[in-house]
């Protein structure tokens, strides 16, 4: 990697990549399923941040491979998040109007179809994931590992399993412990399979894997408490929805047990730490160092 | 197969198989995912038929394989049905209490856990076909090919498609056209998938593929056909639910346009049509040809 690294050209050029994929994705033109397809890319092509596909595709090159061979990988990922926006925004979830500045996917179709939008997204996810000609350069074994490691991460151990301990505590009592379980799950899981998709594509070591995935743990929580900080104290223009909402639902939140003060060392230290996972990798890990810093110094 | 085949038998054993494998699954003590895992062994292990699963088997068995090779794969056929039923259920779409004279699952855990329990059983059967161990006397590549025909088949293509266009008609005059075009996706896809993926994991020629897709297509619209005729002149008690739904919601139906017998004899037609497909496979598909019948002869 060259010392003049930019991030903000890498994030700008590897979403890029990302939009430019996804666009091509349920671009139908047969009437029967314009509306689903119309419902979907509204949510998709909503301009997110891409975080999920780029730690995937930074992964991948930390391993030497190129971001372009895991692209069709990197926009599953992408759309199992934005299958879970949809239907955590759902009236029977968070019931949320807003979302990156627009209507929600219920709000916009009904939510009748927010909720197949969302089943669809996860399953085309699973498709390209199974379709050997997305990812030619990939050798077919990884893709099948590829796809598991999602999967679980996706799924009612992970994410899913997060979500429903969100809407319905288990623990009654908010304890960092509950907190961090809670996380781990719901966001961490599939953070941390973003990087471990990228990682298993490209051919990483054992070694390698075992890196990304502690450096992905660790960015994943450090993520969740920054969510946290700036639900507190953000600009609801930067980020495209209200502030406060965790106050106003009562929930256990990291500023809420720790303070604004310690959650942002925590967050920091949370950082010092994922990087030093990723010294095995030399300069091809510039951009995920600079990915990590990135992740607690955002504003939205 | 021999002569004094009996296709009580064979459902009985098959599903018995099925049901024993399925509540493998969601198996868990850990106490944060307990409501979850709960909420899908609830919907899963509620006794249906199990005739994707069935016939999924039954088209392995149809070239040669044998059906507890190809099981996991069934299994997760019956985990994205279940997830689609308890998504159809929900208030913002079907709106129905009871299913397989139980409580529909938002009625029995609330509709925040109702979503996620199917998204788990989606995410879940994905994870099973990525899943190495479950199935280790199929060859890997066809553990990707299966994948990805049962993705398709599910998706916004598919099942999710066709769920969309029967809570969003995009047609305003309901035709017999319009009304195959729906089926076709909404049920006679997965019917389809569940046939060519135990053919497909089987090892099957690209003939016998081809004859078991299009006795899946018939049979996937007679099962419909069935369907709307039951919910006319059906046992509210077999059935486990209540008839007359078609009528009460105004929905287009087959009796509706052609009239009872006419739908009757169409079944008819459309089994013995799909029972000329399986010659090719002689003895073997000795059981295909009786679930054929067993389709159109049903009481619930």
């Amino acid at each position: 990697m060259k010392p003049e690294f930019s991030l903000s050209e890498y994030l700008k050029d590897h979403k890029k990549l990302v939009d430019d994929a996804l666009a091509g994705y349920f671009a139908e033109d047969e009437q029967e399923i314009r509306l689903i397809s119309e419902a979907v890319r509204y949510s998709l092509l909503s301009g997110g941040k891409r975080i999920r596909p780029i730690l995937c595709m930074a992964a991948a090159e930390a391993v030497g491979k190129k971001a372009e061979d895991v692209l069709a990988a990197a926009c599953a990922l992408e759309m199992i998040h934005t299958y879970s926006l949809i239907h955590d925004d759902l009236p029977a979830m968070d019931n949320d109007d807003y979302r990156r500045g627009r209507l929600t996917s219920h709000k916009a179709f009904g939510e009748d179809i927010a909720i197949l939008a969302g089943d669809a997204l996860l399953t085309e996810a699973f498709r390209i994931l199974a379709d050997r000609e997305q990812m030619p350069k990939i050798p077919l074994q990884r893709l099948l590992v590829a796809s598991r490691e999602i999967a679980e991460a996706a799924g009612y151990r992970g994410m899913v399993g997060g979500q429903a301990l969100d809407v319905r505590p288990q623990d009654k009592k908010g304890t960092l412990e509950v907190l961090y379980s809670l996380h781990r799950r719901k966001t961490g899981a599939l953070l941390r399979a973003s990087l471990r998709t990228g990682a298993i594509l490209g051919g990483a070591t054992k070694k390698a894997l075992l890196n990304l995935s502690e450096y992905g743990e660790r960015i994943g929580l450090a993520f969740q408490i920054t969510d946290d900080i700036l639900d507190v104290e953000g600009d609801p223009k930067l980020l495209g929805k209200e502030t406060g909402s965790d106050e106003r639902r009562g929930r256990t939140t990291f500023p809420g047990l720790l303070g604004l003060q310690a959650s942002r060392e925590r967050a920091r230290d949370l950082i010092a730490e994922a990087v030093s996972f990723l010294t095995v990798f030399g300069g091809r890990a510039t951009p995920l160092k600079a990915i990590a810093r990135y992740i607690v110094d955002r504003r939205s």
